[in-house]
């Protein structure tokens, strides 16, 4: 899919640079560990950062009950968007200067999931995190779930943008005398911390988180 | 100032994780090459990233004339957020998993910032992006200048948010034998890539980049 499923996902500024298709955002939505969701409601509106993850064509969140965010998802539309910067882009011109990045916007309403499908996509958020930790963890009890809100939003009204490689200088700039290329950004694990009251050996996912 | 400067700014949930003084503030913004901006239209609520800087008591953003967001947030208030994520935090239940973060939520309305200031403005985000670039490159002339518009917000009314540290689990599930601490996360410099056109030698700047 290369169209824009509708106007307001439509890319118009540098619209080569619009996705449309699953796995363009697949690929973003997993890269990701939060999201930032717009909504608004009698005081504004707000732009709250969460933890996210995807199964299937839906992205999932999580929250507490008594969140006021999730509340107001329950009763309206709103804007999910994820942003991953990938390099500073230095042109010989100020104004050609940009930024690599990877970006996914999804518009919608999220939809409470029930009992057995949130115990269901918990588990699957952990798996996302740190894959084979649901084992060895203390598993969610009746009363945590119950006072726990999942949530999900189907990814069918979403649009990516992305920027990748080099400057794109104007012709007549090409020959100016300042060093042309990106400096790249990445996301890196470092070396883990360990809870000095834990005296277990480090499973084999953390003895190889920091290789990433 | 450990107050909320407003009724909408006041973190409830987890509220010691709340903070309202502006070095914190300052710092968060500072580390951060982006923003996500959410605002409301007749189309629902957006939520976009873009570019932004701080200059004393001011977040800035820029854009090109046409930007239809650009002219929305002349229009009214908005929410401007800037999240960072540190790390995973592995507690030995699955109900006390968390994350590392540092978040900034800036309400307000954004101000067009004139002539003059625009120039300033861009030159100081060239600086922070890369300091010592702008005397190489080749610098805005008059038409580039008049197609962008610098915007900025007052960071009067603004809440971050961290949560830093190790699990906490509880008490009663400390002795469960699942290892436990905090898989950190960093934004770290990658080697430059120089544009293949390009055939002067790095500059410092470039040279320094992947020892971040």
């Amino acid at each position: 899919m290369n169209e824009a499923p509708t106007d307001r996902t439509r890319i118009r500024r540098i619209a080569t640079n619009g996705h449309y298709d699953a796995a363009t955002l697949h690929a973003i939505i997993d890269d990701a560990y939060l999201c930032h969701i717009a909504f608004g409601d009698a005081k504004g509106a707000h732009c709250i950062p969460t933890a996210c993850w995807r199964e299937g064509d839906y992205l999932y969140i999580h929250g507490s009950n008594g969140s006021r965010m999730l509340k107001r998802l329950m009763d309206g539309e709103c804007c999910v968007t994820i942003t991953h910067l990938d390099g500073l882009v230095l042109a010989r011109s100020a104004f050609n200067h940009s930024m690599n990045y990877r970006s996914a916007m999804i518009y919608g309403r999220f939809e409470v999931v029930d009992a057995a499908g949130a115990r269901h996509a918990m588990e699957a958020f952990m798996e996302k995190l740190v894959p084979g930790r649901q084992a060895e963890i203390r598993p969610g009890s009746d009363k945590e779930y119950a006072a726990t809100t999942v949530m999900r939003i189907p990814l069918t009204e979403a649009a990516c943008k992305i920027r990748s490689g080099l400057p794109g200088d104007d012709e007549e700039d090409l020959s100016w005398p300042a060093w042309a290329g990106v400096l790249p950004f990445a996301r890196t694990q470092q070396a883990p911390i360990t809870d000095p009251a834990c005296t277990l050996p480090a499973p084999d996912y953390v003895q190889r988180w920091q290789q990433g």
